[in-house]
């Protein structure tokens, strides 16, 4: 159909539909930052009717959520190298890549957003932290299976994924090799 | 005036309406979150005419920015402790009841909000982080003259900062006083 998506997906249509306005969002969101958009502005820049925003998403919460969720965690599958040092390099590049790619910083500010401030209970946002938590846990568990050190998915939050997600946030990139490296280095 | 001001501080009005409209500022991000709010949501909220608003803080990111500075900044000088295990120390566990304090994640989330995203341009809450990092290279640099090793502000901002940013902003608290010693204990 169009470029990247294979041509003779089933609800083809649908599928299109959901693409345009995701890519709405994360357009909106790298012009105007979050939280200064509507349903209405993404339908029109997608070129949707509202009505079919709100059919499929319900909110504009949800959208963005699955936005948020789709472009942080379905690109992303945990590597499997066969040790330890090699699953976390390539799991902070990996991450690297997403967060300084095109859309990478607006979406970054758009799971923080999303995320809970303690204050108000379980946010959307969280369901996607926890998911990518656990699939990280599961990498972690595999390589002390093998019989390498045990890790927390906590550690590498603290030591690897905050760091750099604190500097797309505050727009100090670029992530070099070398810094992502000795990231995981540092922590091993 | 009232608690917690000097009684016959000059412009006694004027800086109760500012702390008025900055607590109501704070209320309604915890409430809502931020970009759900107006300069209206929050007049009514302090109190005051929308045109008080405009006419000292111009437009809404501006004044989200001005609360952000204030309370990030103002309320914590740099500590002087004599060593750069003290410092640190004194300065992550200040950061931490900060950003932990009954308005803490919502002034980090709004802080972050107001961040570039690196697309955009230099935004408000960018010298929001260069005047914090210019504050912190200080207090390195005071260290390194008394023959104390040198370290870059980046350094406590990925190792220290970074990891008590993102435990709060994604809800994962408290930081207790274990956790942020070993931050410290990890980056000497």
């Amino acid at each position: 159909m169009n470029e990247g998506q294979p041509a003779r997906r089933p609800g083809g249509r649908s599928a299109r539909v959901g693409a345009q306005v995701h890519q709405a969002v994360t357009d909106l969101i790298s012009e105007r930052g979050y939280g200064n958009f509507t349903v209405g502005d993404v339908a029109a820049r997608a070129g949707v009717a509202d009505s079919s925003v709100y059919r499929r998403w319900g909110s504009l919460e949800t959208l963005l959520t699955d936005v948020a969720l789709t472009r942080l965690n379905a690109r992303s599958p945990m590597p499997d190298t066969g040790s330890l040092a090699g699953d976390l390099r390539a799991y902070a590049a990996q991450v690297a890549r997403e967060i300084t790619g095109p859309d990478g910083p607006a979406v970054l500010h758009l799971a923080v957003a999303l995320s809970s401030t303690g204050q108000q209970g379980l946010r959307a946002g969280d369901i996607l932290r926890a998911d990518r938590m656990r699939q990280l846990q599961s990498m972690l568990d595999r390589a002390h299976e093998r019989g390498e050190r045990a890790l927390d998915a906590l550690d590498v939050l603290d030591h690897i994924l905050a760091p750099m997600y604190i500097r797309v946030l505050f727009g100090i990139v670029p992530l070099t090799p070398d810094y992502i490296d000795g990231l995981v280095g540092r922590l091993l």
